[in-house]
């Protein structure tokens, strides 16, 4: 029975596992992973450290037993700490230091990433957090049973989800960006809407904020650093970025490229015989730019362990590519982008024009509508949609509205043709224009008439 | 200066008038209004009737003021009785019967459509109402005013937001549907779903009942015929169905077509030379379809509108055409649907394969989760997608989630696709792969394997 090792748990590991099993159940399928955890959301970590999601278990994409069924074996509290390609072969070594050889015809690295941890003094301070494991979120959780004031150093989306979380558990909470708006992954005209709604619901926010040191005062910590002032804490978060976790990879001698991230070709494979990769640890090819990128991101990670899992037993499936879509929740607002914003869009050679929109979720008659921010960005020479981002409402169906422009964006559709799209329509969820196409109007509109960056307001 | 005459002020009157209006100021644009009402958005008038829309005057989709800031010009009262297209006239009618011929250079017919009168004997009763107009709303609302049970003919969407508005009132619904499942737009299975929904809310639903007569006992009605036991109730909603309103049009020599709807080409023009038409009164090109069909919706009228105004002051739009998408909520219910189903599908010439599916609108460990049945249809000969169809909880993002299907069928997606597609991800909004996706995923494995119809569960 040939063996497929699929080293990691999470989710790159888990949808190559559950790929190749399906595809062809002679593959006999060890997933090795290095806690007791496997298949964890650890998108969910936030609302587990909220209250929202009381038990940790309920964080399991599917359940021990679940995974059991699929007939995949796995092997918990286990590292690989190197690979043989010539052998065929990867060194485990499990919770009491014992190493194994084991042998395997197919490969899928999965490992991931890891929290960058920035040059701050004192990083290594008790109370001082990193969120990569369940057991980082433990420990977190720990800290956080009696402490009153938190500090995030990092604005991105991590950061601000764990800012909503801990200002749910009524913690005094500050997010220290060292940019000079939270949420750089969308427009700063955006970002400012989410930093209006971090300071509503109590959230101290610095930006231009560049954290030197951490000190201790008794329990308390003391945050310092340029461009804000000093700030008292029981808890720190350290959320400032991800890095690729390559070093197994490496020791394969697999190549190493954006970010230090794997280098695959779209079918997810390394340039080593019979080694695979996927997910947070490898590079990301962009649809949009035609080039890989570095973009860890839970969708992406699935899609690519798929293929992974497909080639791993024989396939021949290509990644379409990323298209840089993503959303998150703060608060009361859903933050989403796809595609290129204007900067991304003129490197990468087009002529991009932005336009600003807002319109209604919903008929304004019925209850409970609420209004949404949209940025169209488009190609002025050939009219193409290169990109779009909404700021709106929880409940105003922003995330999927974003997905009709990704959806757009996969098939290269021009601006006003997301306008001739026929979209769903009744009163309690949309307008007949839907405010896409509102923005994809306003943004022809503009176009034509040769003016610059555009800013328009909503029609009832 | 060149005149542009509107005839209709509902979703393609206005559209057509702002279009033009914006191109080219140099056209005067009047519209002609036959009640007191332009701009009504008649897909409102359930959440007037159910109070949740308290005053009626908020159906509009523009203010009278917000009208006339546009420079159109609204002759109200008034309709159009005869067209001259040799003399370029219009014969107006004012509310006293005074007439009077008005010159056009361009005129668009946007008279939109009248609900079909079913023979059934006792419908000219007091009691009995079809829903026409903004009186015919107001008429209606008085008759519910001390009513406490109403039977609703027809089951499909008008009939059912209806039942799920009077319901809001406390009045006992029944709900008499000809064929045998409510909300036929959708397969049975899914009609199913809606037919639970509202037992589930204490609307009495009975299917293959045919109405043949209503009689009066007092004030109370009694509906009899086929199928059903006699009803009693205080009001009586006919909901059948729509007809094009074409007597203008045929008055003026315009060629009809399906259904009896006035033809147009895919610039919305008539036959006859200035003359352009639009909205539920013309025939709608199908996309998918490539030929003609009767399709009323506003979303439709407002493209279609769109064009007519754009094209009239000497634009060379082309109206991309309908994919039949639609959305309804009844209760907490949202219906949605885009493109073919399995007998349509087939009819056009393919090889249609349909698989059901279930899914979470977000990861079911975050707070609110709620499931949605998913059916996908594809071409087994060439993997195109070719419709989908959502039934799922009204917070569900169902509406925007058929527009991603939507999208996909503009773009003429293979089902596949839909699964590669960069879609946003947050455990609030959504899984890392959405129901559409895991929809497309199973449809794909089941066309690989041959399988006819198919029913797949969800995963977490």
């Amino acid at each position: 029975m040939p063996r497929l090792l699929v080293i990691g748990g999470s989710d790159a590991g888990i949808s190559s596992s559950l790929r190749a099993r399906e595809l062809d159940p002679s593959f006999d399928v060890t997933m090795v992973v290095a806690d007791r955890y496997p298949n964890f959301s650890i998108c969910g970590i936030p609302y587990f450290i909220s209250g929202e999601t009381p038990d940790w278990r309920d964080l399991a994409h599917r359940t021990r037993e679940e995974i059991d069924a699929t007939g995949i074996e796995l092997l918990l509290d286990t590292r690989a700490t190197a690979i043989e390609p010539s052998e065929r072969t990867v060194e485990l070594m499990d919770a009491r230091g014992t190493t194994e050889m084991v042998p395997y015809d197919r490969l899928v690295i999965g490992t991931g990433a890891v929290p960058i941890r920035p040059d701050i003094a004192g990083i290594e301070l008790e109370g001082v957090h990193l969120l990569h494991t369940m057991d980082d979120t433990f420990a977190l959780n720990d800290r956080l049973a009696d402490a009153e004031a938190a500090v995030i150093v990092g604005g991105g989306y991590i950061g601000l989800e764990m800012a909503d979380a801990l200002s749910q558990r009524e913690m005094a909470v500050t997010v220290l960006e060292q940019l000079p708006s939270v949420m750089t992954t969308v427009d700063p005209e955006m970002g400012e809407l989410v930093g209006r709604e971090l300071r509503t619901h109590g959230v101290e926010v610095r930006t231009s904020a560049t954290v030197r040191r951490i000190t201790q005062e008794g329990r308390a910590l003391q945050v310092a650093g340029d461009g804000f002032d000093a700030v008292t804490a029981d808890a720190v978060l350290i959320a400032v970025s991800v890095r690729p976790d390559t070093a197994l990879a490496a020791s394969a001698g697999a190549e190493l490229g954006v970010r230090g991230a794997i280098v695959v070709d779209r079918g997810m494979r390394t340039g080593i015989a019979n080694i695979l990769a996927a997910g947070d640890c490898v590079e990301t090819w962009h649809r949009m730019l035609q080039r890989p990128t570095y973009m860890p991101l839970g969708t992406t990670a699935h899609k690519q362990g798929r293929i992974a899992g497909e080639n791993a037993v024989g396939g021949d499936r290509v990644f379409a590519g990323s298209l840089g879509t993503q959303v998150v929740k703060v608060f009361d607002l859903a933050v989403a982008r796809t595609g290129l914003r204007t900067a991304e869009a003129a490197e990468a050679g087009h002529d991009p024009l932005t336009v600003e929109t807002e319109g209604w979720d919903h008929k304004v008659y019925y209850p409970g509508a609420t209004k949404m921010t949209v940025r169209t960005t488009g190609d002025r020479r050939d009219g193409r949609l290169l990109g779009a981002q909404i700021v709106g409402h929880r409940n105003g169906q922003v995330a999927k509205r974003i997905d009709i422009a990704a959806a757009a964006l996969y098939s290269e559709m021009r601006v006003e043709e997301l306008s001739d799209v026929d979209l769903s329509y009744t009163p309690p969820f949309s307008s007949p224009w839907d405010p896409l196409q509102v923005g994809a109007q306003a943004w022809a509109q503009a176009a034509a008439s040769g003016s610059g960056s555009e800013v328009s307001t909503a029609l009832r």
